[in-house]
């Protein structure tokens, strides 16, 4: 798995802009890592950005304050959150290994947790008795390795019983919240929260005190998934979040499993599912355990990088002519398409498409979609 | 599928002298089939027989009188069930195809069912109420469709429900007996026998009269898996008959499909099991019919056969020398051996080892096994 950025200590003012290019309007992780990628440091992509954006039409463009990303860490500091960039030592390596990391973590708890095998267990928030002791049961399991930490989003129902199953005999567990990471969702689970934080380890990518809205829940369950080798489906209705989350998961190539439940019970839809679709059945921790083996073998051996991180080509940095702009622009529509696609359409070298995407995402003329896919907006 | 022997109408003698063949001691399905395929007729596999089982050291054979099979044949008159031979026409394609087809076949109801395509269902004989119902309702939906028949064994539980699931609205259903055609086990399921005969088909290789014993019931679910396309499997525990049963249709090359269960319902285990091994996981009818359809259109293409069934090597017409003899006696052993690897060991030509084989078999030294191994017994 690469480092999207060279892993290395920052500095302190590093740390604040590259928090401050993350809450930026118009900039989302992928283009967050392209501008790390091109310029080298948040400090100097914050420098340039206002021309690019300039290029694309945009008149105006303002990055957020140096006082606003400030206070944010201030206030982490008083919650003894600590914060985490991509790139930073200590970042987790499944998560940075995603399409889209999240650049920016607060962590609550202990960072040493981040650190374990990661297994996600995700579900119904109205999972039955029965699939909240199998959740819970599993995690139990799994959680008495001690290289092991489970996963989960810090739901109703199956997220819940997955925590408390880990923590409940002295395991590690690590929560990803919606909102801020302070900003506890569902309350019920407020008692819960605090055992994580004891326990294991809650982590946001979110501001604190931001209260979760339904967008917010995909972009969890990312990490969720990212932060984990496999993910284990328990109860998931026909279009459930736990089903967007085992797709996630799948795109990121992380393997899938599910437990069966009978066909006369809707709750098992999910998992049935995902089984017919390829994802392994399994009825236990030992069945986890032998599906994930061969990935922590893997795991163990070092992986392969590039001595220097930064590659050369990424952004092309001549300013594109707007013949060449409007090529680009013309191969948009809102339906998402690859930028592969775009490249070879265009005729035009992956460098210049990408400079010029990112000039029209940072003028809020473009969306990115995952799977490297782009729409217009 | 290749049919065993000349597929065509057979006088009645040929057809007594076949079931006297059958039933005599010491002749399976297996050696039944390389008598016919070498001697051509029954009749003339008869007059052969003493001296070929002479030759592996048996001072006496003897073969089922006449009168016997002719008795047999009167009694199933009287019950109003057809025989039918392995070879004969009217003979089911796909139990043909198996390595161990039972040369004889009793059936009581219509003939016809057995042409039609057997999908089988079989599962726990303690079955929930759930497990039932589901059996009920993929066996009613499948026999809706004309072409098809849902096969199984007439036991306790999920046999009974899938037979009275596919004959309550009208479709077709074939019971494969452990017993004689005429002797119902369990007791209980007598009416249902008489439903099945109204309306279906019930067969039996054994004699009339047979009470089945605890060796019947695996020769029985070959019957259940080898009339079937694909075997369905619905709550089988541990260790279950229905796991076996889900084996040999692995063996002869169908595929097993499971509805899969919750892990705390112990009923579930074998289901859960088989598909964590590679059997489809099915919830109803629709998936069945998903992933059976690419073997029905394979089945409508016209099958090759060659133009002479009868092959002319299938064994020596050489007396082999003692010599020889005793250098297959020696690779045997109590534990089966594959007929195969006996020829690559001795050195010697697959028609002496195979005629050699069938001399110790009438001898009563040797026995048969799944995939054709052997055994000295």
């Amino acid at each position: 798995m690469l480092a999207p950025v060279n892993s290395a200590e920052i500095s302190v003012v590093e740390r604040r802009d590259r928090l401050r290019l993350f809450r930026t309007a118009h900039i989302g992780p992928v283009t967050w890592r392209e501008l790390m990628d091109h310029f080298g440091s948040a400090t100097d992509a914050i420098a340039a950005l206002p021309d690019f954006a300039g290029r694309a039409g945009r008149k105006r463009f303002e990055v957020v304050s140096e006082t606003e990303a400030e206070a944010e860490l201030e206030r982490l500091a008083a919650l003894d959150a600590k914060a985490i960039t991509l790139g930073e030592p200590g970042y987790p390596e499944p998560l940075a290994a995603i399409d889209n990391p999240p650049p920016f973590l607060a962590v609550r708890g202990h960072l040493a947790h981040l650190a374990r095998t990661g297994i996600a267990i995700v579900g119904a928030r109205n999972a039955s008795a029965n699939g909240r002791r199998i959740a819970e049961t599993i995690a139990t399991d799994l959680a008495s390795d001690p290289a092991v930490t489970v996963v989960s989003g810090l739901a109703r129902g199956i997220d819940a019983a997955a925590h408390s199953g880990a923590i409940c005999d002295g395991g590690s567990t690590v929560a990803a919240m919606a909102g801020g990471i302070d900003t506890v969702y569902p309350p019920e689970n407020e008692v819960l929260y605090h055992d994580i934080v004891a326990h294991g380890a809650a982590v946001s990518e979110m501001p604190p005190g931001l209260a979760p809205r339904s967008k917010h829940f995909p972009r969890r369950n990312r990490i969720v998934s990212g932060l984990s080798l496999a993910v284990v489906v328990i109860e998931a209705a026909r279009k459930s979040g736990s089903l967007i989350t085992a797709r996630l998961a799948g795109e990121q190539g992380r393997p899938v499993l599910a437990v069966p439940g009978s066909p006369l019970d809707p709750r098992a839809y999910g998992a049935n599912h995902l089984i017919r679709e390829g994802a392994v059945l399994v009825r236990d921790a030992e069945d986890v355990f032998e599906a994930v083996r061969p990935m922590l073998a893997a795991e163990t051996e070092p992986p392969e990088r590039p001595a220097t991180r930064r590659p050369a080509t990424i952004l092309d940095l001549d300013v594109p002519n707007d013949k060449v702009r409007e090529s680009v622009v013309a191969c948009l529509s809102p339906e998402p398409v690859a930028v592969d696609e775009i490249v070879r359409r265009c005729q035009l070298t992956a460098p210049i498409v990408r400079t010029i995407l990112l000039e029209l995402e940072l003028a809020g003329r473009l969306e990115r979609h995952p799977g490297n896919r782009v729409a217009a907006c």
